[in-house]
């Protein structure tokens, strides 16, 4: 079975509530823009790509019920304007509000509301399935691109955080390879770090996993090395929140830590991103921010304090992994390229591998 | 001030209950060896050197009372049997139980029960002393050995685990360098690791610093190569459950994965144990079987489910750091050795650096 964390048929949404998650299992219904923004607001649905997705199908299937009458076009802009608020941080959902509400103006020159309303219900549903498609492709040149150093054996990979269908419109990415070699009967086993301090990868992957029968193995963050060590990992797949022109890329915090681990032990290291993820404004790595959140996310849990009172706290979101350490390859829905190549790869002057 | 966990004076002990930190600081009173059988079971004091210390100065104290009489050296024997096995891998308690039962049996040849139980009382008040002069003498070369590469400046410490004055008899090993380090006005930061799954970190190093004011930073375990990167770390020092002859070290689980860090960052990489944690038994840390723990220790917290449930667990409560990863050396209370020269140096054929 693949899990379905977001249930889209015409006119009905259904969404995993990942507030409840791992313990319980429970679909909200989405009938409209308000709901999906409370759906964003409140983190029921988490993930750049994930939000956008469901911001855009709620408006979808509002459209559908008759909203919007005859002037779609505001509704769809104050929709938009909307839905980017809930989390403007997450930037998926703003570009997916620009290039919509472009697609939509331009729509409006030629077509009556009815045909316009279509349209755009046309093009969100087109999203949804480009996105899931793309991640089908980067799960198969990544389990392939893995395959190829092992021609008949079986193979291990160690991931961080959470970057499955929990995350993305569907299949995932950095777990979207784990999911291909898994259908292909190639994957022995999965080991997913907690990925403390918000524990994506003990909460989210570790429900994945166990929902679709992966062979998987939680370990904490402190392990991943022994683990390499230990239990012949074959390679290291992460995702990424952004990857820029020499092939830097921004993740999860720890992600820096596992890629010099994984350079110790010889072990490739892949980061798995749709080619929309990559920033090719900026030239390395350095120019990246690093966003740092609050102390209460590792002095508790669950709101149960867990920490000595008054110590400070460092909690940065994400850390960047210099391109040199990228030793397996960079895998998009184009192909799989070293940090080298990205930039002709994605501007078109250079095919996959 | 000093933390003081272990408050002992002739005829009266009192420990720090370990189980009510960091929320609360509570001291239990100590007055027989059943309270400290009891301390030591229900873990309200952890740590192998301190286990030991507390079961001996709780004979001590009853011993000071009256127990005894007339047979002293049957109710010493009972009294460390019982004590021994409280926590039966602790090894520091089993090592001091059979040390004291062979110097109370010579005694026994010579003095009356009443001199007798005086010695007893005496070498368990030298033990005492000796441990925490060995710790003062760890942290004070430790400290010397870091500050004689930056000869003007403050430094600032990475560290792993608990390894203070709550799990030793006093003044600690890691801890005790970063306390020399700070009474000689040149500490400018510590960070401490929460250390998963057992947040020794979080809860007792945490504490000890806010305790002690040092300044003092809570990271993830996760975030340690970013912190060496952006925070300017001048040396990693951890603590030892064992070094073995070739200077392989076995520390708490995530030991091995900073020392893979500190060298790729190229910051010395420092291991503080007293001679008594040296094995000179074993060769190499091939050699040293790797304990593992519950699963529940990571899928919940204080009772609180944190993971899937149904998930895989591995919880390898320690890991083996290869010697040659320990590039600033290790500091015991003779001096400062490198791996290479630890053997020589602790059978009497080098003196320190």
């Amino acid at each position: 079975m693949t899990l379905e964390a977001i249930r889209y048929r015409a006119g009905s949404l259904q969404i995993l509530n990942q507030l409840l998650l791992p313990q319980e299992t429970v679909f909200d219904e989405v009938r409209t823009v308000q709901d999906g923004y409370e759906a964003i607001k409140s983190m029921k649905v988490r993930g750049a790509p994930a939000i956008a997705i469901v911001g855009c199908l709620s408006l979808a299937v509002e459209l559908r019920a008759g909203a919007g009458g005859n002037d779609p076009v505001t509704f769809i802009r104050e929709s938009l304007c909307h839905l980017t608020s809930a989390r403007p941080t997450a930037v998926n959902m703003g570009r997916a509000a620009r290039e919509l509400m472009e697609f939509a103006e331009n729509e409006s020159m030629e077509k009556n509301p009815e045909q316009l309303t279509e349209s755009v219900i046309g093009w969100i549903e087109e999203m949804l399935e480009r996105d899931v498609n793309d991640n089908k492709k980067i799960g198969n040149y990544g389990a392939q691109h893995i395959l190829s150093g092992v021609p008949r054996d079986s193979v291990t990979i160690l991931t961080h955080c959470n970057t499955g269908s929990l995350a993305t419109a569907g299949y995932g990415t950095a777990l979207g390879v784990v999911r291909s070699l898994h259908a292909l009967g190639r994957l022995k086993r999965m080991y997913c770090t907690e990925t403390r301090p918000y524990n994506q990868g003990a909460r989210l992957t570790a429900y994945e996993a166990v929902a679709e029968g992966f062979p998987a193995t939680l370990i904490t963050d402190s392990m991943a090395a022994l683990t390499m060590r230990e239990k012949s990992i074959t390679a290291v797949v992460v995702g990424a929140d952004r990857v820029v022109a020499n092939g830097d890329t921004a993740n999860k915090i720890g992600t820096y830590q596992l890629a010099i681990a994984a350079k110790h032990h010889g072990i490739p290291f892949y980061v798995a991103a749709p080619s929309t993820s990559c920033d090719l404004s900026l030239e390395s790595g350095r120019h990246i921010v690093i966003e740092e959140r609050p102390a209460e996310e590792l002095t508790s849990i669950n709101g149960v304090p867990i920490a000595a009172p008054g110590i400070d706290v460092w909690n940065p979101a994400f850390d960047v992994t210099p391109h040199q350490l990228i030793t397996g390859g960079i895998i998009t829905e184009l192909g799989v390229f070293l940090p080298s190549e990205l930039q002709a790869a994605l501007t078109g002057r250079l095919t996959a591998l």
